[in-house]
């Protein structure tokens, strides 16, 4: 960490700082010039709360050298991080694809769409049964039955289950779920992230609309530092002036991420761009990114989903994108 | 609500689509042009999911004339909701400053603040007892604590209370607080809103930082709808591609949410810009613009704050800041 | 083109805009509802100023139903434009890799990049004789020396080139130039894109950094209706939030553009990311993506760029890059 | 200027670095750290390019601490730059409005306005003879004849003129004109600053749509760096996800840009939120944030505007507008 002073600092202002720096355990710098003062600081500076620093007045800036995520930190840990949902691996150069309608909506629709994903390559089934709407007046999700029927299609298919919790009180519905999903608008919901960090379950973590990637690092790290590390990246788009598309899916992410962290990033390419035909396109694009997996939105009767249908590939065009995913996948190996 | 039909509609299709619309209770008007069919819906649309409506595949457009939220709505509620707090009133030409520090560290500078702010002319007292941070290593607020230092310099100073609730299940530690202020990174966790919708006490309701104004009034629906309108909006910045204030203050919200609701809105100047340097001017642009309130960060020591330091005013800056905000009141008036 | 009245227009009112859109020459539809008239026009609506019909009083809204971009629209044409350049094309399933330096700094430098890109498999080159650069202290370009050196490599390899025009006043030096690129910041000078618009070269336009698709889009049809149907689209990532990377890119802009628009689209890596280490996947994920080709920075010794060398790849792995984008468009194929 | 060296930098290489320094004139000061090194850089560092310098491989970050501009700049320049236009002063304590219509239309609209807006207060005429629309198929101006209409109104009101110049090579038209407006879509349209900064003219420059304040002041170094330091500084709004108002208005921008320069502020609250019925509330807003003018769209007939009408005051609402914003002036003085 750098702190450079401001000019007119006084020597003993200087030295009280530099007494204090050295009580945090950090050895201490100095490089004096003729209008700024620079302090270089050596040692664990991850708990240095910057906005304290920057706060104080004989401070001009304050720039962290290195990051304060220390357990997502791809430099305190070099090897990728591997999450195995019931032999499924994504991460390390296993890749998985999770689909599944939006919303779960009936027994029917959930069954028919898990068996058709199943047999298009699909490793994990995907289906919300609570929904965070915009609106109070949108449909919510069918809450516990969902979660039932998820489990069922699990049963029938063989299907691990992915599937967003808002409120970790109803956490007793979640016991056989496989894979909690935070929602890009839970992203910074320290609360639930803290709650979830105390499960073992793996956690897909959805970048928030408007986050950085440090953000979602952050996120990750408020999960693993209370105890669960199996958590897995997720690329769904962020808000930009663009309009044509719901948001703007950032693929850079992906190899980003995987340079700044250990943590498998999967894409979802459904929400991004909210546009079925577009679909196939970003999908293919992840998997040359580097995606260790995708999560796509598959509906056996687009017109009638309850949400987000616009962005849902039927069962035939999914098992089209699969296929070409595997053939990207196969000319990069 | 207008929905735009495809080229290549069958009059079979367009048929079925009228009779659904007729079906909810709609008056369904068509214009049929050489290229495009147009459906004019009149009635009560705000329950219809433009997302489902969307997804039909005969389906070209879809535009709501009327916005999905009613009971914020001005259009539904043309008089100006006034909050009132123990007295206090904000709306309606009611104008009230909310002050103090950003996080609760201690009796003795709480009570300073609480004492000198008031002097200063501020109605309500604001302080963190939770602290929503970015990093899980950061100071996190004294939760249980900071709340009864609050209700201590409550009692001392007849200052009523606004503080950030971020966990439903504290809720009984809110009790006696006057004010329960949603955070921008909460804005749409909407378990949170629902739950505090049921309560009886005022809302602060903040902005997220990526978040539209009509997000924002939707947000104020679910409170609205779960049976509690005391909400007073807040504009407190989003992120934009400026970096050298912390976010952007967007002062056309205030006269853009007073067209559209009849809700107060409140300036949060300290967190939009990050800058103590930058609040005073901001402070006084927002009393121009015509906010209904200002929620003001003010320390006795900005030096040692223990969070958002830089971004506070002292005791000194801010009665200067009241003044200014006062004389342009009274030249408004 | 649809049109909402506002509540209150008088039927006088209605009667006269009608006879006004029937002088247009455009069919009128009128929907009346109980608190909105919905008036549909139907014919050429490109020629109407937006912005005019919503400055009327009695107006609530107006929506385009189709885009006022017409040369360049895909409805009007739905054949893929193929540009061809002595001999390489781009669109229509042809595609070509645009690599070179940023900027031209010498013979030896260009005439070795030049040879080593022509080895890997690029079609065209690029560099830099004229530079945007945000700082007027900042180095500037070789000017006419620079497109000298440009035409002794394209002499030397047969590489067909592709530089940067900033002010029309100099076109007489750009007279052997095969590609005039017009720059991002550049991409709404309206005035220059008329002027290269009475040229004959094919025009590779870049979209601006805070500029929708539609947008780009419009500048592509002030090009063509100057005259000049030879524009080439460059995605070259847009500003959002992220800070990791220079700019977002924007890879779903490439089907979204296909479906929008005949012309080619090209992706360029580079300027997108900023960082080299991410420039090998964008490319990859680009053709994934559909992308009628790439423009890539190439440098033979990137630690003494003159500019933008934290972005260029080395000839060796630009090599590697090429050979992966052929393995994936193969595989697509 | 800071630059961090990576881990494994050898000695040898740090010398040689350092040595380059030295030959530009700097004073090198090493701080070395157990894993990284860091190097202040004392003396004229406007001159480095950061481009350059962060493209080496030794390389870690490179931070500023004086900005590149330095012209600009309100640390070597304490004293604030005041504008004269005949004889009306921008800057320093001066406010000025400028007002007039989006585009020049006709004589008696121009007279009539420029008459009323001088009525009210306004000491400056502005009116678009060249305007850049986002349409080749959108009204462009009319040209000379709006030049001459512009300098017919001055001569009967007396009010210099202030008009938008797009393309140097129109430049004889604008000899008689009193201040050349720099339009946001060409902030950084480099040639063109060159050559407006050899002028002697005040120049207006406008923020670009997606620039930061650092950009808008090396954009208005580029004309200072000419020769021309008659700068006025305009903030017109910026893209963000806001969608309800055109753009979002900064008006953070005005108290940041004294902070950073000395040249004058002045505030478009029309063309920010394109609402005519906004821009009052900003206007005031603007004054209390201490701006050193406004620039304000007046339109005698709104509902015939050729462009941009929606935004429009009447000539009675500017009345209004202009005598609050002198009674917070007065207030505030």
């Amino acid at each position: 960490m750098i702190a450079v002073l401001k000019e007119g600092t006084t020597p003993q202002q200087r030295e009280n700082l530099c007494e204090w720096f050295k009580s945090m355990g950090l050895e201490v710098n100095v490089s004096e010039g003729k209008y700024h003062c620079i302090i270089g600081l050596i040692g664990n500076t991850s708990e240095i709360d910057t906005g304290l620093l920057e706060s104080l007045s004989i401070i001009e800036s304050v720039t962290r050298i290195s990051d304060p995520f220390k357990k997502a930190n791809r430099k305190f840990h070099s090897e990728n991080t591997v999450v195995d949902i019931c032999g499924r691996k994504i991460g390390g150069g296993n890749f998985e694809i999770i689909a599944g309608p939006c919303a779960v909506e009936s027994e029917e629709q959930l069954t028919s769409i898990a068996k058709s994903v199943k047999a298009s390559g699909a490793g994990l089934l995907r289906g919300g049964a609570f929904k965070p709407r915009t609106s109070p007046y949108d449909f919510q999700g069918m809450h516990k039955e969902g979660i039932d029927l998820l489990l069922k299609a699990k049963k029938e298919t063989g299907l691990p289950i992915v599937t967003e919790i808002m409120n970790f009180n109803d956490i007793e519905l979640f016991e056989e779920v496989d894979v909690l999903q935070i929602g890009a608008r839970n992203m910074q919901n320290f609360e639930l992230l803290k709650e979830v960090g105390k499960t073992n379950k793996p956690i897909l973590l959805k970048r928030g609309l408007a986050n950085t990637l440090k953000e979602l690092l952050m996120s990750a790290e408020y999960i693993m530092a209370s105890g669960n590390e199996n958590v897995i990246l997720c690329e769904r788009g962020i808000r930009t002036i663009e309009t044509y598309t719901r948001n703007t899916l950032d693929l850079s992410a992906v190899p980003a991420l995987h340079e700044l962290s250990h943590l498998p990033v999967v894409v979802d390419p459904s929400h991004s761009t909210g546009i079925s035909r577009l679909v196939g396109s970003m999908a293919a694009a992840s998997a040359a990114a580097g995606a260790d997996g995708l999560i796509i939105e598959v509906h056996n009767n687009p017109e009638c989903a309850l949400c987000d249908g616009a962005q849902s590939l039927t069962p035939e065009q999914f098992d089209a994108v699969a296929k070409t995913v595997r053939k990207i996948r196969e000319a990069m190996s």
